[in-house]
């Protein structure tokens, strides 16, 4: 299948089977977000990966009970940085500084500009502006999962505050933003698997300036 | 190339060539962005592809001064619904039945809890959700981009008041958010593309949960 046959194929999947999902899938779809871009390359979230049953099983509760966080094989969470902080823009800059072997003078400038206006932003602003760049990475893990024939499920129904003191990310100021179940969609019982896909028309989508 | 060999291969591209990128391979980038998955099925954002030159100009003025975005082929433009309505949910739910052929209670239930909660909640608040759904589309636009072999550079930097105004969004009810320049790497003059990609490790970027 080509990127766009994939994309048809996936699908919100409703009802996973509970069988388990390659180790080396799932290190593809990881390495896949890893390599996500972010904006000033600052990568401000993390992943966990939960495939402990009782973890999973609290998160349902937390979740609508929906049954792909217990269904799937992986559940990924996105954590996002609550805020923007002088500690976590250095970390960036010096991890650039180490792998790229030098210290530019433009980049430093760069440093500087983030650390005068970021750490200062109001935090709700700069947790959502850091939350986009998981978006980004989060499409890339949906797109990766259907290249490699893992269903998955983008999950925003969820209660976020409950979900951060399950997990303990507010001691490491974390966030959860949205959640991607990964696994084997389920031979029968899912409502959705049949139904036709809906997206606008590339008309109501696409205006273009010629 | 493989997934993670193409996105090891694209990066931020700082300076493009003006060539043109062929009509077919952009076509199936802004396809597989229409297919991309968005909160509830909403797709509660819209591209401008801007090819005139004289736009392109007007918008390097206000973006830095960046010249991707003159140099680039197509410039895509991701404007966000500035608000939920009653009329867009209605439209959305409305095209769902009509490409389904049939009206089910539980969509129809739901559509009734969107519409009693989204519509009132604060502007704002509605914005960045909307503009969350459209990163999701960014990620798969930066990867069908990579994976067609074309040079992109993800966006942020731009006065976006301004460019509502310069594309007229604030009528459509639409707001800037993001723009991806898709076009050819310069031969020489981009000062990032030999230096290495920085990314966090996978120790630093994922927490198994077993």
């Amino acid at each position: 299948m080509n990127l766009i046959e994939t994309l048809q194929w996936r699908y919100a999947t409703k009802k996973m089977s509970g069988k388990p999902v390659a180790a080396d899938k799932i290190e593809r779809i990881l390495e896949a977000t890893r390599l996500a871009p972010t904006s000033s390359g600052l990568q401000p979230y993390e992943i966990l990966v939960v495939t402990n049953p009782q973890v999973k099983a609290e998160i349902q509760k937390i979740a609508y009970n929906q049954q792909v966080v217990t269904g799937c094989s992986h559940l990924l969470v996105f954590a996002v940085w609550d805020h923007y902080t002088v500690e976590r823009i250095n970390a960036m800059f010096d991890l650039t500084n180490e792998i790229r072997g030098f210290k530019n003078e433009g980049w430093e400038s760069y440093r500087q500009s983030l650390l005068s206006t970021y750490p200062k932003r109001d935090r709700e602003e700069n947790f959502q502006h850091a939350a986009k760049q998981a978006y980004i990475g989060f499409g890339i893990a949906i797109t990766a999962a259907a290249l490699e024939g893992v269903d998955s499920t983008p999950m925003e129904g969820f209660d976020a505050s409950a979900l951060d003191e399950l997990l303990k990310l507010k001691e490491k100021g974390l966030r959860s933003a949205i959640m991607l179940p990964l696994g084997v969609r389920a031979e029968e019982g899912d409502w959705l698997v049949n139904l036709k896909k809906v997206r606008k028309s590339r008309e109501d989508f696409i205006t273009e300036i010629k």
